[in-house]
């Protein structure tokens, strides 16, 4: 009895010490302790044991996996057997290619979770689907649902979900803010650090299918030798989390490392170099994924460079893939100098080329038309390329959304773009529906989010940036789930389960991208950040290495009002978008106020829906959008005693950061745009008691060397 | 009973969990329970309390410091009590001012620890005194040394010993390979990440009291007020840990962010300046330490823009200082394009201004006359300017020593430097009596080593780069320790207190950077290195932005021989040292054959002391040095029952890293200088395999964007 006592507290003591501060390493996969005993003791009942007797090896991992998780949540270790012991009842786990499992291409990750008998079973029709199918699993024990009775299937809407990361050869990562990349390419192959392995679970756990390690700016040294063992070693610890590692391409790899006199994609020796190149990946990583392609565009080689097109240079890339499980993600985020509307310049290269790619290859679309804003509308490429697969590309890390100081939950970013209806092929062509291949019957579909994990402990910078890594995989795999009810999981799991205070946490971030935005970009303004770093508001900039680089260039403000049009009457890049978006949108008194700035040039006086001028609605949300900083502040000082003392105190620090850039912004806007306006700070607000100039100086420090 | 077993497991399992990985972030501040009980029983009955009644901030660091470190080696908490019980043995701490322990003007932190009657006493004349008497004191019993009888007086050597780090504000650091800055300056001031404190722990454990955070090559913006309240916080969490925070000082800050149209020094204005922003960050940082200068060096502005002097400028600084205690160190790494020796620039620039530098001024010298080099002879200007205090400044983080791969322990190096006899005031002239200042009676003395901390989780990347930051420290203190002292120290506080591992542990640290230097630049090669990112062999870089950034400007390998000539038929740089040093060092005969081909260009034929020509010397040390790291591998491998697993896994995977890249730079120089010398490989050594293109391939590829 004091043995069993003593290892007891040892387990206890080991999956979660006392006392000890919650670091946020261990992201939503906790499994501490199921608090309540009663419940402890029917979980414990269901689980007395785990079978499994397949070889596949994410069979495996999800055997593991479920051992590990349960040894936590139940404080007691759950054998796994080879075959289902008679009289108790456990957990079966079984692959079943002809499990009957709904989802199309991506059903071979679908998963059921029934009983049968005494027993669950989790059939996956993939070792892949077992093993989201014990992740599922495990969240329902982590968020206390009950497990009898328990009749689950799931199968993901979109076939490649991927993170695609930005990170460098020499380990910074672009707009990254959680500290340097997890890769340490100067380590590999040899050494390999046990992080990659809990960044593959934290993947695999929320459906992850897919990792880009490294910048779209791509180096080319990828595709040495060299690099082609590290990243064999790193594919080897995703391989058992059925996560496919592919590789960003420099476009000019056959003249830099190939030697030869031509990266044209016409060239013979050229489609050589590449489809050799595939095989020697393929020899040594056989699950490899494919390529992901920045090509002329900021700057980056391309297939112009030799007058080829966009599709030429990805259709090679597909042939060179030949036989091989591979795919070609060609981006299509593309702009050049001199164009008068950057908004339109991606749908005028692209939309000519639909029908002209090859199979494997999908166009990869960021949500927005202009770089990843606090609020866009929908690309206008989303529905206007039917006979191309489009990935959606969204961005995970805060680039434009307050770096690792800003609480902004971005689900409801991600769903305001799936939810979009193109009306393309009429009412309900979601930007959903085009991207998981539904509206236009595509064998394969594919959804990117930029990364925001590095170095940092708790992955993320900011404690609840985690919940945008998380969002970001469970709307990869079903967007139909909303944004609160993956905000109410990923809280039960990872901060506490005290009803009242999910309640409040899920509030605060369910409101916040929608704070965010009336703080720095209300109204439809966008591209008014601080320039190169996107830090801080510079609405006044004016010089840049190119027009479009400017604050000025976007908002377009004047003595008479505000706002870019963007309709026949400016640069019609409404008519980009179908007859039925443009009715809406091209009226300013039907266009939702959201967006009016994206498309209208606005009087300063002239009366919005909301009964305000322009100029009063503008001050009122930046002054109000400010202010709800304040109310986040109160709310999460209200949860204190059910959130862990060290994350509490860490994401109260942030907050008092995010209130003190909020006010920064908030000033900055007002003051600058009053130049034009020549209004008052509409009542009850009060004028910013600094200058512009004292701000100026605020937001300039970050642009010195 | 069972509630204290229960209570004393707890106690443990808190201290070193049981089954869990050493991640190295602990250091060597392990702490762990004293193994031996017998031991154990000593050392509770030697500390039943610890009083220490003042208020000193430093002080109350100490006592808490002893309190955490014993509570983890004796396995129970020790009360802190205002006055010693009666009956009991305990710890006594106190500072004493008056208390006679020799040292001179570093003497305040000396310590004296001994038994009072029943007690020990640790005295200190400064709160930081009793915090490094205690750090001693905790090492006694950490590296299990018996407490009986101690009788302990410790005094540092040099009074201001600090970190130099090269951190960018945006988080990156040159030269860093350990991830990212350790600094969060987006987080700060509100966000205090815990790690700055046990970065503070770490330093005062080894008589560290001074830190410059930021880069040489530093940003205007930690001038700003707004930085200056995040360096305030940071200064507040390195105070109790008597650690005072030093800022590099960008030279055109009057003119980039003080709006003035100058930075001229004798300026009016500009010393005004420097003045008021001095006054502001004294304001805010009573103890703040004062300004480190890198200024026309490298592209960076500085007085000689304005045809100043550095004496100009880094008296102004001083003066600016006023009243404030507080100091200048103004770095003497200066070079210019076409300069026929880049090693007798800083020479001929600083030599000359002996005795115009004002009273707070420190010239901050490299231990040797190029950059860093895996070895170099000392730099002359130690022993040339009498009249001015020189910081010794050396280079703790690897960037031409293997990165964060190699296992290379440097206080070999250091020690190297310290030991150098300049004979500028007869034999026994050392570098070190330069530096601490004996040798010229100055009053003030500073060493500084440039850190290899980063985001990574054990701080160093390589687990042994620990034991660099350690012994930079401790010989800070006192250089009169060895080298192998020092090591034995770190290891059993480290990785193990087995005596034949330690053993053998310390005998491949102690031979580790003789190794390296064999692999990469025996016989005194030196800057031989991959351009610019300073990795791997180069040795045939020909063209770059400036001669002296190339390696054949300085190895002038041609079909006679091999070496620069730096004696009077050459560059004469040699004529800079004191005859006695130019006598030895003049002559190939008499030269050690370490420093040979860094002054002597010596012919391929050439028979050198060993027997051999100076191709087969170069040959056999270039086959010796990598084998020798097999003989590392091996020693590591028998220590494993000794080493915490995944510890060791981690070294064994780099020692893999090294050996393949020790071929590397063999395969490389061989091959290269075998172009010129025209010499077979002499036996028993097998030539290399491939080919000087094949290798030239592997070396390219690190210099791809």
């Amino acid at each position: 009895m004091l043995l069993r006592s003593l290892l007891l507290l040892l387990v206890i003591v080991g999956a979660a010490p006392l006392c000890r501060a919650d670091d946020g390493y261990r992201l939503w996969l906790k499994y501490d302790l199921v608090a309540d005993a009663a419940q402890r003791t029917q979980y414990r009942a269901a689980a007395q044991f785990i079978s499994s007797n397949g070889s596949d090896v994410v069979l495996k991992t999800a055997a593991a996996e479920l051992q590990r998780g349960l040894q936590g949540l139940l404080g007691q270790p759950v054998p796994l057997v080879a075959k289902a012991e008679g009289a108790k009842r456990g957990i079966l786990l079984a692959i079943d290619p002809s499990a009957n499992i709904s989802g199309g291409a991506a059903s071979k990750d679908g998963y059921r979770i029934s009983m049968q008998g005494r027993n669950l079973v989790v059939t996956g029709r993939s070792g892949a689907g077992v093993l989201y199918g014990v992740y599922a699993l495990l969240r329902q024990v982590q968020t206390g649902q009950p497990l009898a009775g328990l009749n689950l299937t799931s199968s993901p809407r979109i076939q490649y979900r991927l993170l695609n990361h930005w990170d460098n050869p020499n380990g910074t990562v672009e707009r990254g803010y959680a500290g340097s990349s997890i890769w340490k390419w100067y380590e590999l192959p040899q050494l390999l650090d046990p992080r990659y392995t809990d960044y593959a679970r934290a993947n695999a756990s929320i459906g992850i299918n897919g990792v880009a390690i490294n910048n779209v700016n791509a180096s080319a040294r990828y595709l040495t030798a060299e690099y082609i063992q590290k990243i064999k070693a790193l594919a080897g610890v995703m391989r058992p989390y059925g996560i496919r590692v592919y590789l960003s391409v420099f476009w000019a790899a056959p003249k830099v490392i190939g030697g030869l006199k031509t990266s044209d994609p016409l060239d013979a020796q050229v489609k050589q170099w590449w489809a050799a190149k595939s095989d020697d990946l393929y020899k040594e990583i056989p699950d490899f994924g494919g390529f992901l392609v920045k090509a002329n565009s900021e700057g980056e080689p391309g297939p112009q460079d030799y007058g080829r097109t966009h599709a030429d240079g990805a259709n090679m890339l597909a042939t060179a893939l030949g036989a091989h499980d591979g795919i070609v993600m060609w981006r299509a985020f593309v702009y050049k100098a001199g164009s008068a509307d950057r908004f339109k310049q991606a749908y005028e290269e692209f939309k000519p080329l639909d029908g002209t790619f090859a199979p494997k290859v999908l166009v990869q679309v960021k949500n927005g038309p202009i770089d990843f804003q606090a609020r866009e509308p929908f690309h206008p490429l989303f529905g206007a390329m039917p006979k191309t697969p489009l990935v959606l590309e969204v961005q995970i890390t805060q680039e434009y959304l307050g770096f690792a100081s800003h609480l902004v939950y971005l689900a409801p970013m991600f769903k305001e773009c799936l939810d979009s209806d193109t009306q393309t092929k009429g009412p309900g062509s979601t930007v959903a529906k085009v991207v998981d291949g539904s509206l236009d019957q595509h064998r394969i579909s594919g959804i990117a989010g930029v990364a925001n994990i590095g170095s940092d402990r708790n992955w993320t910078g900011h404690p609840m940036g985690q919940a945008n890594w998380y969002a970001f995989g469970r709307l990869a795999w079903d967007y139909t789930l909303t944004s609160k009810a993956i905000a109410t999981e990923w809280t039960r799991m990872t901060l506490t389960r005290e009803p009242q205070a999910v309640a409040t946490i899920v509030d605060v971030m369910d409101r916040s991208r929608d704070i965010y935005v009336r703080y720095t970009t209300p109204l439809g303004l966008h591209h008014i950040m601080g320039q190169n770093i996107h830090y801080g508001p510079e609405p006044w900039l004016a010089e840049a290495g190119r027009p479009d680089w400017t604050a000025v260039y976007y908002h377009k403000a004047d003595s008479v009002g505000l706002g870019f049009d963007r309709t026949a009457r400016g640069s019609n890049a409404l008519s980009l978008y179908s007859p039925g978006v443009q009715q809406q949108w091209g009226d300013p008194k039907t266009c939702p106020l959201n967006y009016l700035l994206w498309f209208h040039h606005v009087g300063w006086r002239q009366p919005l829906s909301t009964g305000r001028t322009l100029w009063n609605e503008l001050a009122t949300r930046y002054y109000t959008g400010a202010d709800s900083v304040t109310w986040m502040q109160q709310r999460w000082a209200s949860v204190k005693p059910q959130v862990d003392a060290a994350l509490h105190a860490d994401v109260t620090a942030r907050l008092d950061i995010q209130r003190r850039e909020a006010l920064w912004w908030r000033d900055a806007c007002v003051l600058y745009f009053q130049t034009f306006s020549k209004q008052p700070i509409p009542a009850p607000f009060a004028p910013p008691t600094r200058t512009l100039a004292d701000i100026k100086t605020l937001v300039n420090l970050y642009q010195l060397k």
